[in-house]
């Protein structure tokens, strides 16, 4: 199902053409969101083949509790699904009693699907001819609003074309909807009340279980030629379902409109008594602006964000579109308005994994959110953690942990471990890494060290505890040893010694023994403040020592590599050009146990801890490593070709680079994991940025300024960003022959360039 | 919840006193079955208390398909739940109208319940003051014949003793029945229709998804003072239940009684549309004959049992009772009348671990049913699996194996694997080796080739097929490997070089190449028929053998003892008696990753490889291997015990043998493991047998023919068992300085006592 109808465009993606088949594909590709609430790009109006219909409010998810096989102690309470949330785009469209159906008219010209992602809209038009032989055109256009979370507003055109026909425009709320991952067909959602007024109508549904109210809601008008004409409505009801019918006897060529408003008001945000009173008050305020309005100000806050994360590609149009999808996609996903909100990994374009916040948020997206926006948005991610601490130590303890050690979840909506595989839940521990790396990155990038001294040496110390304690002293290796893991290539499961874990763990030891005492000497009554409250004392940290000091990372003498785990060369090291294409991916071709014996690397593993760790390591240690390494990797994780495309760049392979960059980039556009239908692979996206900036820019922080070593692939003509760095403005333009940077803002930067200190002011260029 | 109320008897288990904290575990130990089928001990009347319903009828399943987690490639269509079917001993009791239900009577005496082990047949009396202040006697007796499949029988008489009171029984049949392993209440049963005629009631239900049609059935008559009086009962049925009620004025001292006559026909016997008249048909006989005659029936039924099977012990009544219980629960369990049957881990008296079939039967049932049945049964259980070949192979193609390699489940009720952990489903191949061995120990023992030749080379092909596959060539190591296991050892998952695994596979594979050989020379049409089928050629012969000749097996020189596997080194090695006992049973303390990777063992595994390839080893090997590995070992598997005792009476540390000869012989009935009240453990009751005839007697079969190494825990004055070797009855009879042996039958049998050869004359008794 690979994809390759996308069209390249600079600004859009696009789809030309009508095909059922890739109707779930691009129900994903063309998915709109506004971070608040996201949905796939079903039809508004009613289709009677395949989809994959899909809503989603933020935060509000199931715990599925559902046990099988033999349950296991210790095992998370609940599986949080992501829920399919109440429809609200629904608009059903009828022409002389025969109902638009785009999978069993007689034939639909003239598809076009567009996203634009500069201006933040979806559009589509089409020519059907009906079973009654009426032809109409059709043109819709549909925004979640930037500007308010709650509020979406479709634009749906209908004219016809071969006669005069009466149309009846059908808007719709419908609770009775139903989630693709359930186990047998179960429902999710309470409905409360269903209720209209005059235009308006409201469904007051909560979540089963979890008791999140939400209230969805509509209000419609029509015109005609795109004068306002005034319907009296048909309106039907029942515990479920709410709509209003206006019908209008168009005559040929006419244009019949509806602008439909609606969205979510959810507790999360007000009172549940309020709720109703907040959608009525958004449907007035949206009613009173207007469609075309309301749109106007979609492209001024589209803009304001392209204002700051554009990144452009000359010369090689697909690059361009796939890193402008990815920008796009994540600013969907999440903006930083709400602390209590994180990054799903599937943002609001499916339902698979579940849950809300993985470690992706610190490994992957930190990075892009700390160079686009404004600190404070990196921040608040890490101060999520922070707000989790308590949940985590419980989680620790729940395993068995003690004294303040804290295991962050693998999965979770609120603190809590919400996924229920041994393998990862217990695991899959390097995401405490992860948390403490974050950290360190972030005063790395933004010099604010406010977070540390104030919350974040909390964090470290508890991640800290749990190393520790985690770790095994083996007699029979004199060494400290880590048995039992899932690292970050998945495709290996409960391993001994997993590389990139072991020397995790042991840097987070170093690095909160490092701030330990950085806030001892620089910030004495914070320390106190902590050390009353986490109770650490001298001879705990000797154990910690003895822990980060004495810890075996397996090696081959033979190969010169570090080994992924304990017993990884007693694999048959078969590489992945030998292996038949025809078992890829052998994440869909191979039974599990095949998958885990075999030497194929789901994700960058030791190579993750390369580049998180570049500077413990030479260029050469790198080379040998990447060229033992990725020959086995099949990148059937989302997170694994951009860490390729940076490292590959670093070793000056830039076609190789290239070819991971498209890989990334593009991975959902081209569908290389054959998977795009269940939804986009949001969380990766910010990996792809990090492959322009970090990969080609070269971007780094060294002696505490910002350094760039820039490369360029040679089918480009020149790319450009901008970071964010320390409230200073930087933008970058490569070309093939040189490089320009420009500040913005009133203060000059020294930046280094090529390992050279060059002095940027404001407003003016500086060429290298 | 350790047990301390079961009074130590010679023939019974008994339970004196009430205690509704004990019903769920009593309803337990004292479950009945007939091999088709069987049911918890619970009440018949109404009880209002915690109880744990279940009533199974052989080869009855639900296939759930609940999915969660992250579903992986390959996994099982279902998991097979083992079934509470329609109650059919339901017989409420009122007494002046109150209810009787021993949770909320005022006050229960003289509360005593017996399981007659000998005769088959389970009781309960006790007198009860209910809150309306009658106080009245109760006498119960049950059984399930071993004549009729589908039969049981139920006497319940009622005394008033200080009144004279209106008493009513009200038998009836309930398919509004639900299961203990259930996620969300879910109901597995289709009532297709509730019927009654004259006293006798019908329910016709079929299971949801498999459509197993079913009729539960029942036919009463009541007495007063033992002499039968006709009352026309009172009938209530809706859609799921049937009863009559019969009502008498019953004077004081005068016993009311009821005789309930029920059980189940079932569609793997009949069409189903005979099923109603095949359950009048079982009633009209059974009413013929009543209750005290079918009553000495079932007594000359288990005499029959016993007289083949018993195994007395002189002078410790605990000892004595706990083999009794293991022995009548293996022949509630199974008879081996039905090759479509088998011998689910926990029998008729659970719902735990779903499917019927385990390793358990080839590694453990086998030897019991050789020598305690003819030798047809134990066949029928290779038959079994010959007949499941097909599934086999297609459940390795799954796997991504080819040619006829065989991967038998690890769990199934007709072939197809019916378990869904990717740790145990795919990984705890060792299964595949049982099969193997079990085909190896019953040509030992009884001598017949046929099933070879005829059937069993296949078998053993397909599975040699398999391990050949499945092993791996690691450079490395220059060997073979089998990497990404879980062995019997069930605290390990996904370990490289189970030693165990290995050294089975390497078995597995020599014993097919011996067994061809054998039959192109002894049997060479049966060679072409069977090559002709399996395509065998010489070059896979070969790619055979070098597995074999290069099978990797890790073994530590610092302890001069295998290794469980890669990296066992590796673990802090804490022994069990150094753990808290606060943290045990750990698996119901720990969470699965700190079991994981800790040393302790839930069952022997290297011990295990000892156990069935004793020959190959040195005592010397043995007890260096049992003091390394027993330390470590916390017997969380039933299974686990057994093995110990044999091999602890082959080192003869017979005080440890005893100690484990208790553990493995009274694990339920003295609740080690805190879980009894889940059901019995039935497979490992035929390794207590064991541990007598092979631990304490050292029964082997050496040279071709019947050898014996006796010797008694010094707690015994004698104990005595009885083997069918090869149509011989042998028995045995072991005190403390002698040991006595009888022949029953015609022919002289040499046999080997401590390795000197005794001829045994028939009704002759020798003494050594």
């Amino acid at each position: 199902m690979n994809q390759d109808y996308i069209k390249p465009d600079n600004w859009s993606i696009i789809e030309e053409g009508f095909d059922a088949n890739r109707v779930e594909s691009s129900e994903s590709l063309f998915s709109i969101g506004n971070g608040a609430m996201g949905q796939r790009a079903n039809f508004e109006e009613h289709y009677s083949g395949p989809t994959f219909q899909g809503s989603y409010i933020a935060g509000v998810y199931y715990p599925d509790k559902t046990r099988v096989g033999w349950w296991k102690n210790g095992y998370p309470e609940y599986f949080a699904k992501v829920l399919n949330a109440p429809n609200w785009i629904g608009t059903n469209v009828s022409v002389n009693g025969e109902q638009l159906d785009l999978f069993t008219c007689k034939k639909v010209n003239n598809f076009k699907r567009e996203l634009n992602m500069q201006e933040g809209w979806l559009s589509r038009s089409f020519t059907a001819i009906l079973r009654n032989d009426i032809a109409i055109k059709v043109e819709t256009k549909r925004f979640l609003s930037l500007d308010s979370d709650e509020l979406g507003a479709i634009q749906y055109n209908v004219t016809p074309i071969n006669n005069d026909a009466e149309i009846v425009f059908q808007p719709y709320l419908d609770s009775g909807i139903t989630n693709k991952d359930t186990n047998w067909d179960d429902k999710f959602w309470d409905t409360i009340k269903v209720s209209h007024e005059n235009h308006q109508a409201f469904i007051q549904a909560k979540t089963m279980k979890t008791d999140f109210y939400t209230c969805t809601f509509m209000e419609s008008n029509v015109f005609i030629n795109g004068k306002s004409v005034l319907i009296e409505p048909n309106i039907k009801a029942d515990a479920t379902y709410a709509s209003f019918s206006y019908q209008y006897q168009v005559k040929q060529g006419e244009t019949y409109t509806i602008h439909k408003y609606g969205g979510y008001t959810v507790d999360r945000d007000y009172d549940k008594s309020q709720l109703v009173p907040m959608a009525k008050k958004v449907l007035k305020e949206a009613v009173k602006v207007g469609f075309e309005k309301l749109l106007e100000k979609q492209k001024r806050a589209w803009s304001a964000i392209w204002e700051r994360a554009d990144i452009t590609i000359q010369g090689d149009v697909k690059a361009q579109q796939g890193i402008r999808f990815n920008i796009f996609q994540l600013n969907q996903t999440y903006l930083g308005k709400d602390s209590r909100l994180n990054i799903g990994p599937k943002g609001f374009t499916g339902e698979k994994y579940g849950g809300s916040t993985y470690w992706d948020t610190e490994a992957y997206c930190i990075p892009f959110y700390m160079a686009t926006k404004d600190e404070k948005v990196a921040k608040s991610l890490l101060e999520y953690r922070y707000n989790h601490l308590g949940k985590a130590i419980e989680n620790a303890e729940k395993l068995g942990f003690k004294n303040g050690a804290a295991l962050f979840p693998m999965v979770t909506m609120n603190g809590e471990e919400c996924h229920n595989e041994w393998e990862i839940t217990f695991e899959e521990i390097h995401r405490n890494g992860a948390i403490s790396f974050a950290i360190y990155n972030y005063y790395r990038y933004t010099g604010d060290y406010s977070y540390i001294k104030d919350k974040g040496l909390e964090v470290l110390i508890g991640i800290a505890r749990f190393w520790q304690q985690r770790a095994a002293f083996s007699k029979d290796k004199n060494k400290y040893v880590i048995l039992g893991v899932t690292g970050p290539n998945e495709y290996e499961n409960n391993v001994n010694n997993n590389w990139y874990t072991n020397y995790l763990a042991q840097w987070c030891i170093n690095y909160a023994l490092e701030n330990i005492n950085k806030i001892e000497t620089d910030f004495p009554e914070d320390f106190k403040r902590i050390m009353d409250k986490v109770k650490l004392f001298e001879t705990e940290l000797k154990t910690w020592k003895a822990v980060a000091d004495n810890m075996y990372f397996p090696y081959s003498e033979t190969h010169q590599v570090y080994l992924q785990q304990d017993g990884f060369l007693d694999k048959e090291l078969v590489t992945v050009t030998d292996l038949e294409t025809s078992h890829r991916p052998i994440n869909q071709k191979w039974s599990w146990d095949r998958i885990l014996r075999s030497p194929y690397i789901k994700q960058a593993d030791v190579l993750q801890g390369f580049y998180f760790f570049e500077d413990e390591f030479s260029n050469e240690d790198l080379e040998r490593h990447f060229d033992f390494y990725e020959p086995f990797t099949v990148h059937e994780s989302s997170l694994s070709p951009c860490v390729h495309s940076i490292q590959a760049a670093k070793l000056d392979r830039m076609e190789q680079a290239y070819t991971f960059y498209l890989r990334t980039s593009r991975l959902d556009l081209d569908d290389y994991n054959h998977e795009v239908h269940e939804g986009l692979h949001i969380t990766s996206m910010a990996g792809t940025w990090m492959s322009i900036v970090e990969g080609f820019g070269g971007m780094r922080v060294k002696y505490n300024t910002l350094s760039f070593t820039p490369k360029i692939p040679k089918q480009w003509k020149a790319y450009s960003f901008k970071v964010n760095f320390r409230n200073h403005i930087v933008k970058v333009n490569v070309c093939q022959n040189k490089t320009d940077f420009e500040l913005e803002g009133e203060t000059a930067l020294q930046i280094l360039v090529n390992d050279e200190l060059v002095t940027i002011e404001p407003n003016s260029l500086v060429t290298v």
